[in-house]
Order: structure tokens, then C-alpha cells, then sequence
């Protein structure tokens, strides 16, 4: 090795010593005739002393030459420090440099390589190996390599078996776009890259390898958004002979065992909530349940504590429902002019805000005091189970759209609150998902989940019936408000998977030309069975406290699913587009 | 659960027990009115017991329509077995069935699902997860799973980080041909799918990283042969601040490890051989050294003993080189007839052989002894330090070519002699490969290893004399034969970097295009760095003691690049080329 210890390992045990250590010139200071390095590389900091007079001057001379970043070599004794420093594991030391040797200069770098840099985006995704060079940065991936391998070592404990799917598969209708490769020794055909291994896990059921896992690329080539990639990661998961019930606690088990070895974090039992439930209480599939804060009804199935009193807006209403933003009675007047300007913009487009204060002296003063008693107010701050110094906050309309919009709203309140502590985590099971969804611009039905989700066996009758009420044994986990895994029980039997499709609009010939051989599997024994798969570079995000999943990627591709860094995508030669038997459309030319 | 325990855990100490299993019915036998079934999981077979009179009337019914491959759930008391079968782990107990559920029925499968199966190799690979079935091919996934469990610990241990790096990378002219994916947000754009994470690994050095790994998928678009799959699975590494000498202990130290964890042997420590020498004593950079015979050469560099005695093929030849055959002076005229035939087809190549047995009794007769007398054949023997009833086999020629002949010789007469036991293994360093090799075709250099890889500093000064001399700091490790891992130090100054694309025939505008940005990243502090990957796939094929790596795979692709399972790659739709901006060539369509 070139050198003797990393920078991150020496201390008063050492003294004495001589050591040999390489890194990154991270800082000089040059005063009175004394040079001070921090000298760095992943393991820490350590610095090295340089004293006129003592060191040898053409080693001081070297030393008077560096710039930040070279990348030198250093030999010398480690002597005990005067001024010691506590911020770093080896600040009781530094070391008296008797030999230095610049095994790289470096240019400036174009950002300072520092936790708190000058780069934008843009600079730092560019120069990324720069980047990764800052300890926040480089701790990220390193948070990641951790979540892997307590992820492996937990199901490698319960007898999953990693096994490495395809990633050259066939291209499949169903689902996202996929990402095509041009096949040369089958000119005119396309390999496409797995959106996941969804039926190659399947198949793996079927053939009898009871229990898989992988942590495995997948790709999706959607338009982007902050938080998501042309390729991400899955923790993919799939187990035979279980129940709901069973994938639920193993993978609740994993969860709760990540927390405990990752963050020092024993988080509690995952509570379950229904997919209607959740619609109910949050108008969200994925609500933040670091707060309470459920949605009250005031008009809905349940009760009507509205119509009738001359206020067109809510008689008009299917529903009429609100929150109840706690200890907020004393909000200004303007501040609660701003909420509704908020929520009335297009992005959350609802029409209007009412509320109701439950001052703190248990009077009561609201926004359509015009058409409520205060009795009638009264009723509603009791469905609220509201305490003086409360503030009732109520959306009305149509149903799906006014519940959405509050989910909005609430989300807006907890920030507001403080509610939502990123250190605080709460985790949650929704359960009991649609089987299908009913997309009106194509005029058909989807699966919500996928193809493969299995009806609840009490609700296959309605598959003749009434489709939109079949629910799935389909279930995510939703860590403060992002989904961070998805799964469910699947079809193991050839008629109900043939009607799934029948459902989805396939013909007979569609569906067994892309899904033939699973089909024609489940006809060779195939064993019931269920899976779940984690959005890995999300759950790492969630570990880090993070909101964007780039930061926890080495190399992420921008908005435009170009990495910057390398110049990807870019244009091929002719010869190559010739041997793969494909032309550019003159469009794109 | 639906079962209580696995077909492969129940013992004596779980007499009594009721316990519910699922699994896949293997084989029934019905005879005098008692039916024994093997139930299979993956975790071993387990005996079902029926039995008339005693077993209800339903159940057995039942039992009695069920065919081979039908997944059931058996539930029942375990019992004592009267006729143990030492075989399986479950042999002393069988279970008395009071409950029996077929979960789903199986049609025939096409070949029999037993070790020794009777399906073809094209059969097998159409019905993939049937053929997973078999315990054989099931274990070899296993082995594969705990290889890659055992390499990441040992890394691991040793503070590498595993950093995932991205699939859609650019497409590089050098090495082999890139698989590429059409942008569609970037029309006219195309990814490639990455070779290896090269040029990643090295920026994750220049970023700090200090020691990476990655278990991790890589794509070469070559012409396939038995060993070879388009998509392949390399253990990738890299680390800085490192010499030639510490990266070969560090893999040394990992393979050891792997053949302790994993099949329980002790290796020896590895030894090292110059490609120089490989070639002169073996013909071959990856030489089987589980036996020694090596080439002893007659005519050549350092002695001649042929020449001038009127044979005119050794007197032309610029080399005459041959192996010992130790104890195989009793082979027939026919048996050397047959060698000869043997190494004269074709595929080899050679003009003849020549042999000289050296008789038990002292008496030496060969096929040349018209030209040499017994005392100068003696100094053969001598030559070839030969024993009586040995039999030395001679070749001719051009020095390359010959070699190569007789390093097929060489195997051939290890594989006659028994000396290559697949249960015995030896591993050998091949290193100081030369930097560079001549494409006579293309009448320019070819890095041999890859354009990153760094000369050896001895050697740097030939670079503008004689490239053919220039030794690279590059190697290889050979197990039994095959090559299982190379690597190199690196390239880390852009000026010797920008040289070596020079002397490849890059212009600088194509270097820069093409390495622009690892070349740049040279000029903020690149470390000193090397690095290894070892090919997984046959790594886990020689730990597995078979010849082909797709035994290894879940889900191989035919020598055509077809998945014959899922019937891939296929045609896309004119929609999907559309939006990719592409077009399938005329002469594809």
C-alpha cells in the first residue's frame, strides 16, 4: 500500500510513530513560519505539520506549492497536538511531515469541496466526481451500502434466495413506457429493460424457489420529475405458500429491523389502514401519519350538519369536510385570507376555504356565521371533537376532488405545525386497494396494481358485476407520507389470470402472445404466492432524511434523463445503426 | 402460512406433531391399498402416508387423482417410518394425512423434473422454471447466491463500499460492440448499455471513494459461444492508493476465502507466472496448472538439438517444443496415430508430431530415428529430464503457432491422463502481460487489457520506441485453466492517459469527445488507483464443477441471444418506433 493508515484512524496511541498517509489537500494555512494541512480522504481528516527550521526545506517548499486538492503523499511522525481539536476523531494529533510527494496536482476546483459548496446543480452534476467528494455526499452512498446490506442480511435470515432476473427481456403493452434495445443477431427485433421482474419472480414461484429477492436496476422511461429516474432500484420480493398476512409481517419485520440498524430507530408495529379508509380519513393513499389531523364529514354518508340553512355552496356539495388545525383559533385574519389564497391556486384549485374559530373564551366565530346559529356551529366543533383555541378548516364539492384538495390542505397545516419532524418517522400499511381503475380517456379498465394482483377471494363474484368494487389483496407501506413499497397477493391459477386480461381489454391472441409462457406456467403446478417490492433509492432517501432520491444516486441523470457528466444520451455511428438494422427517423435527424 | 413446516425439517423429535405441508407431489406409489407420496419443496421431499381403512375415504380419493407436479397441502400427524430411507434428511418419519387440498392442478410436464432428467437441452430451456425445478440446476442458483454472499462480506469487511453505477451509459468505439437503447426524450440519441463500469469505478477513485465493489450486470453484443452470454454478471472492483502487489493480495485473500466458505478448501497460496513465461512453458496466458508439463523446447532461444541431422521440418521450424507424457511410453502405434490425427484436424492445425518413447527397459525409439542416433535422442530425453516409460510428443514450426498447437496437446493428453479432477483446483496469477497487441487486420494497436491500463513504469520510456515491448502492470487470475478475473493498475495522469489514446489511433478531438470527461477528471486529483473484476458467472461454474456458465444462470439466452421462454427479443410497435424516432431497416423488415 502506499500508505501506512487512512486519514481517519490515527490518535495518541500512535505517537511516535511513522506513518506514511495519501489524500486530498483539503486546506493549508501558511502563518509565521508554520504550515498547517488537513489533509483528507474518506476516512477522515488529519493534519500535517510543516515547521521552518525543523522540516527540511525542500519539503517545505513542496508543501508552500499545493494547492487544494492535490493529491500527495506524506511520511512522518505523529506527535501529540498543542491545540486540540475535538471536531474530528484524530484532532489529538498531527503529524511532523519529513518526506512529501505530490502523486497528482489538481486544478481548482470549479466548487468548493466543502459540506456547504458554492456549485449549483447543474456545476455539481457535472463535475459529480467532485461532488461525491463532500463528505454529505459521499455519506449518502455510503447510508445506501449500509440499507443493502442489512436488507440482504435480513432476508438471507428467513431463507430468500438472491437471484439475478434478465434485464434483456421483451417489450410487454402494459404498464409504463418501456426502453428498447435493438437485437443485431435478430435484426428488427427489440430486447426491452424490465420495468421490473415481476413475472420473472413469478416464475421463480412456479419453480419451486419458495422464497426471492434481488436488488435490481429497473427502468422506466417516463418524463421526469424531481424523484424520479429513467433507472432506479428495487428491493424486489416474493414468497410462496403465504397469505397477505404473512408478506405484511415479514416485510414489516425488515422495515423495523432497517430502522433499528440504520437510524438506531425502534420503530413501533405498523398500523393497517384500508385503501377506503385512507380516502376517507386523509384523501390520500399515502397520508403522513406523523400527525392525526383526520378529515371530519359534516355532510357526507354518514350525517348532513349543513344543508338546508340557506348557504347554497354546501347544500350544492356532495360532501362538506374539513380538518381541525389545533391551537390555531388565534390565526390572523390575514393569515387565514393567505390559507385560501393558497389552496385556490390551480395547482390544488379548490373554490374556497370556510372556517370556524373556537376562540379560546368558547366563543365561536366563522366565515358563514351569515348562514349557522352559533347551535349549529356548536354541533359542528363537537363532530370536530374540537377544543377551544381550535381552528376548523372545511373544503366542499365533489367527493374524490374536495378530499384530494384537503389532503393538500392538511399536508400544508402539519408543515406549518411542525408536525412533520423529519427525524420522526411513522410507517403505515394501506391495505385493500381496487383491483381496477377506469381510465375515462382510454374508456377501459386498469389494473391499479398490476395484471397479476389477485382479487380478494370474497370479491371475485363482482368481477361479473361490479368491477370498480373488486378489491385487491394489493397493499403498500407508506413511510411519512411517500410510498416506499407496494405488493400483492398474486393470480396463481391460469382461468382468473386469462379473465384478468379478458378484463384489461387484451384479446385471447394478445394475451397469450405477451403473457403466454405465465400462463401456460400456472399450468404446470404453479403454487399460490405474494410479493412486495421497495423503492430502494427512495427508502434510502427516507434513511437520510432527504427529499430528493438523486442525492442518494452516484450518478443520477437530470430532468431531461441526461447525464451531463459523461454526455449521455448522444448519437451513434452509422455503422453501428447499420449492424443493428435501424434508421433515425428523419424527424429526429 | 399455509404450511407449518417445510418438506425439509421435520425429524423424529416432531413425532406426534400435526403439522400442514405444501409442496409438489414428486411421486406416488399405490400398492396393496396403502399410497406413499413424495412431497417436494425446495427444501427437500417429505412422505405423505394414506392408507385404506384408515385414512378418511375422501382423502384418499382425492390422493388417488393426483398426478406428478400437482402443488397440494397435506395435512397430518407425523409418525414414526418403519423403513427408513437414509437418503433424505426427513427419511425417518412420514406424515399420516387426515387432510389433503389440492392448491393447484399440473398438466404432464414435458421432461421429467428428476436429476437425471430426459429433456433436452432445447425442451428445458423453453420450459426454463420446470427445469429450475430440478434439485440440480436449483442448487447451482444456490451456490450462486451464497458466492455473492461470502464476496460481499469479505469485501465488506474490508471497508470497500458497493456504489451502484448507471446502465444507460454512452456508447465508446473501443472494445467490443455496445448494446444501445434509443432516447425518446432525446430523439436521435442513443444510451449503450456499459461493457463494464470502467470508467465509473475510476471516477469513483478520483472522488474518493477509496475502495468500491460492485456485483453487477454487464452487456457485450458479441457473436455467442457456448460460454458466453450477452448479458453477464461481473464482481467489479477498484482501490486507491494501491500497487500491483496489494491488489493481488487483496483478490488472492478473497478467492481463498470463497474456496473455504464455499466448498470447504483450503487453497494453496497462489503463484505467479509472467505471460512471458505462461506462453513459453504452457503456450497459453491461461495455462491448467493442475498438472505440470510443461513445454520443454529443443530448438529455440537458447539451444538447438535438431538441426543439421537432414530432417528438414525441424531444420525449417523455428521452433521444435514438446511435452513429456509421462509414464505413456506403452501407448500403441495406433493410440499415436490417433494423437497425431487428433492434433492435425483442422481446429489445431499442426503439420505432425513427432514422439520419442523412452521404453522401460532404457531403449529409446521414435518417429525420427532415420535422422537422429540413440546418443543424441538421449540428450532429448535428458532435455526433457524424462523417465523410462515416458513418451515425449514433439512439435514444429512457427514459435506462436506451434505453441498454441501444443498447449491443445498439453490438455488434451492432462484429460487422457485424469491429471485435470474437476475436484481439484489450482489457481495461478498470470501477470506482466504485454500493454499492447498489433491488429494485423486493422494495422494498428489494440490495448490488450483496455486503454486505462497504466505501463509498467519501467517500460514507459519504450512507449516511444517499441510498443510491442511495452509490459503492462495487468493481470490475469486462472483457475484450472480458465481466466476467472484480470485487472490492472490504471492510467491516472491525463498526459500519459491522452498519449495512450495516441498511440490507439485516437485523434485528440475523438479522445476528448469519447474520454473528455475522464481525462478532466485526471486534473482535480486523481489517486493512484487499480483494479480487478472477476467474471461471476464462471466463477460460480468452476465452484460448481460444471463446464457452461448458463447452468449458473436463472434465465439464460440461447446462442442466438434468444430467450426461448418468454420468446425474446420480438417485434415492437410502429407507436413505439414512433416515439423513439427510429425506423427497422428494409433489409430487416
Amino acid at each position: 500500500m502506499l500508505r501506512t493508515h487512512t486519514c481517519g484512524e490515527l490518535s495518541l496511541g500512535h505517537v511516535n510513530q511513522d506513518v506514511v498517509l495519501c489524500g486530498w489537500v483539503q486546506r493549508v494555512r501558511d502563518k509565521g513560519g508554520m504550515i498547517w494541512l488537513d489533509l483528507r480522504d474518506r476516512y477522515g481528516i488529519t493534519q500535517l505539520l510543516f515547521e521552518e527550521g525543523k522540516t527540511p526545506a525542500n519539503v517545505l517548499e513542496t508543501a508552500r506549492s499545493l494547492g487544494r486538492e492535490f493529491v500527495i503523499s506524506a511520511k512522518g511522525a505523529v506527535i501529540e497536538r498543542l491545540a486540540k481539536n475535538d471536531k474530528i476523531a484524530t484532532g489529538d494529533i498531527e503529524i511532523r511531515v519529513a518526506e512529501l510527494t505530490i502523486l497528482n496536482p489538481a486544478k481548482l476546483p470549479p466548487f468548493l469541496i466543502e459540506d456547504e459548496t458554492d456549485g449549483g446543480d447543474d456545476i455539481r452534476m457535472k463535475y459529480r466526481y467532485l461532488d461525491l467528494r463532500r463528505n454529505v455526499v459521499r455519506k449518502n452512498l455510503q447510508l445506501r451500502h449500509q440499507v443493502a446490506r442489512y436488507t440482504r442480511a435480513y432476508l438471507d435470515n428467513l431463507n430468500f434466495i438472491e437471484v439475478e432476473t434478465p434485464v434483456l427481456i421483451k417489450s410487454t403493452p402494459e404498464g409504463a413506457r418501456d426502453f428498447v434495445v435493438p437485437s443485431r443477431m435478430n435484426p428488427g427485433e427489440f430486447y426491452a429493460l424490465p420495468q421490473s421482474p415481476q413475472t420473472f419472480k413469478q416464475l421463480l414461484m412456479v419453480a419451486g424457489f419458495d422464497r426471492y429477492y434481488q436488488i435490481v436496476k429497473c427502468f422506466r422511461d417516463e418524463d421526469l420529475r424531481a424523484d424520479r429516474q429513467p433507472e432506479f432500484t428495487q428491493i424486489d420480493c416474493e414468497m410462496s405458500f403465504v397469505t397477505q398476512e404473512d408478506v405484511l409481517n415479514t416485510f414489516e419485520g425488515m422495515i423495523r429491523e432497517l430502522f433499528s440498524k440504520v437510524k438506531g430507530i425502534d420503530l413501533p408495529e405498523v398500523p393497517r389502514v384500508t385503501y377506503a379508509d385512507a380516502m376517507r380519513l386523509y384523501g390520500s393513499d399515502k397520508p403522513d401519519t406523523r400527525f392525526e389531523m383526520q378529515f371530519v364529514e359534516l355532510k357526507g354518508d354518514d350525517r348532513d350538519l349543513t344543508s338546508g340553512k340557506g348557504f347554497g355552496v354546501f347544500d350544492d356539495a356532495g360532501l362538506v369536510v374539513g380538518i381541525n388545525a389545533s391551537g390555531c383559533a388565534g390565526y390572523t385574519r390575514k393569515q387565514v385570507d393567505e390559507l385560501t389564497d393558497w389552496i385556490k391556486r390551480p395547482q390544488i384549485g379548490a373554490k374556497g376555504l370556510v372556517y370556524v374559530r373556537y376562540n379560546a373564551d368558547g366563543s365561536i366565530k366563522s366565515s358563514v356565521d351569515k348562514f349557522y346559529s352559533e347551535e349549529e356551529l356548536k354541533k359542528w366543533v363537537e363532530a370536530f371533537d374540537a377544543k377551544p383555541g381550535d381552528l376548523l378548516l372545511i373544503l366542499s364539492g365533489q367527493g374524490d376532488k374536495t378530499r384530494k384538495q384537503l389532503n393538500e390542505l392538511r399536508l400544508e397545516i402539519g408543515s406549518r405545525l411542525g408536525l412533520r419532524n423529519p427525524d420522526e418517522y411513522r410507517a403505515l400499511w394501506v391495505i385493500d386497494f381496487p383491483l381496477l381503475e377506469f381510465g375515462e380517456e382510454e374508456n377501459r379498465w386498469f389494473a391499479m396494481h398490476h395484471p397479476f394482483t389477485s382479487p380478494k377471494p370474497e370479491d371475485v363474484d363482482l368481477l361479473d358485476k361490479n368491477l370498480g368494487q373488486v378489491r385487491a389483496n394489493a397493499y403498500d407501506m407508506v413511510i411519512n407520507g411517500v410510498e416506499v413499497g407496494g405488493g400483492s397477493v398474486r393470480i396463481f391459477e391460469k382461468e382468473l389470470q386469462r379473465k384478468m386480461f379478458e378484463i384489461l381489454g387484451f384479446s385471447a391472441e394478445e394475451a397469450q402472445e405477451q403473457f403466454g409462457f405465465l400462463m401456460n406456467a400456472f399450468e404446470f403446478g404453479a403454487p399460490p404466492h405474494a410479493g412486495i417490492a421497495f423503492g430502494f433509492d427512495r427508502l434510502c432517501s427516507i434513511f437520510g432524511g432527504a427529499d430528493s432520491i438523486r442525492d442518494f444516486i452516484a450518478f443520477p441523470k437530470n430532468n431531461s434523463g441526461r447525464d451531463v457528466m459523461i454526455d449521455s444520451p448522444s448519437a451513434i455511428s452509422d455503422a453501428q445503426l447499420k449492424e443493428l438494422a435501424i434508421k433515425v427517423a428523419e424527424t429526429a435527424q
